[in-house]
């Protein structure tokens, strides 16, 4: 299996993207980058801002799917609302450009990039580098956490599983 | 002043839209609707949906503003994380429209509309109906709270203020 995987953290201020290649077990990173708008524009305008970069990156790199995390629970209502309007235009874009969305918990996410379910932000930050190979932790970590949701699509399609468990193993000798 | 206002009451299952026209402090309904999108489709098909279905009304009609209802603080955090998602699908429409966009609480509108922030759900109603000399209460209820959020936005501008008041004393000595 060859394909192209965008991976998305959406928020109104910030969201993180990221294009990772999956070449049978293989990942690769491919780009990554963060939509930031500035609370000093009106909302609607932050939005189609959202939503028209996301829909240039799609248009860019064409990746099949899409990976994105579900509402984070520990969020207040308003957060959780500006998230969601976030999400919703990015969405839009990836509906727009024919993906396949897959959408998952923050645990989830976790489990699959970090092997459990409670890891900390910064294990998904190094098993993110270390998955795609990378010289350092992507910047900034919305970009990381879009990178992350990307990777969970993969293990998802049960393809990737091995790799990461391969990896998995790896980072808990070197922490042991 | 003589205008087109579009109204909006975003939701995933159901959003509600409708235009108002204003000519002075005289208001009245061009045409009001509701998008429905089913829970068997994917999110993003859906969201898809509001976003092509809102736009499609922006292009027919071109309204130049749109009024909108911020979070409804009653609301779990699931369904204001849905909410979000539509109201931001439904905003890049507005937005790639060029539309200049009124975010108003539940309590502005209802103050709005009938002239005090507590009013009920049927009061609103009848109002709507009242100031679009509309023969009948619009349904479903989405169209009729999109058609308020319009309402709201002359208001706001200042024109309609003495038209609501002289209509809410009239329902004020009705009641009574």
């Amino acid at each position: 299996m060859d394909r192209l995987i965008l991976g998305i953290d959406p928020g109104l201020a910030n969201t993180g993207w990221g294009v990772v290649h999956q070449s049978g077990s293989r990942l690769a990173c491919v780009a990554y980058g963060c939509v930031s708008t500035s609370a000093q524009h009106d909302l609607a305008a932050r939005l189609l801002k959202i939503h028209d970069q996301i829909g240039a990156v799609v248009r860019r790199f064409r990746p099949t799917c899409v990976g994105i995390e579900t509402v984070w629970f520990g969020q207040n209502i308003t957060a959780a609302f500006a998230t969601g309007q976030a999400r919703g235009a990015a969405l839009v874009a990836c509906a727009q450009g024919g993906l396949e969305v897959g959408e998952f918990s923050p645990k989830q996410i976790k489990l699959a990039v970090v092997g459990t379910g409670g890891a900390e932000k910064e294990q998904v930050q190094y098993m993110v580098q270390k998955l795609l190979s990378l010289e350092e932790v992507p910047r900034p970590d919305h970009a990381s956490d879009a990178l992350a949701a990307a990777i969970t699509f993969t293990t998802h399609s049960g393809v990737a599983e091995h790799r990461l468990a391969e990896l998995v193993a790896q980072a808990e000798r070197k922490s042991a």
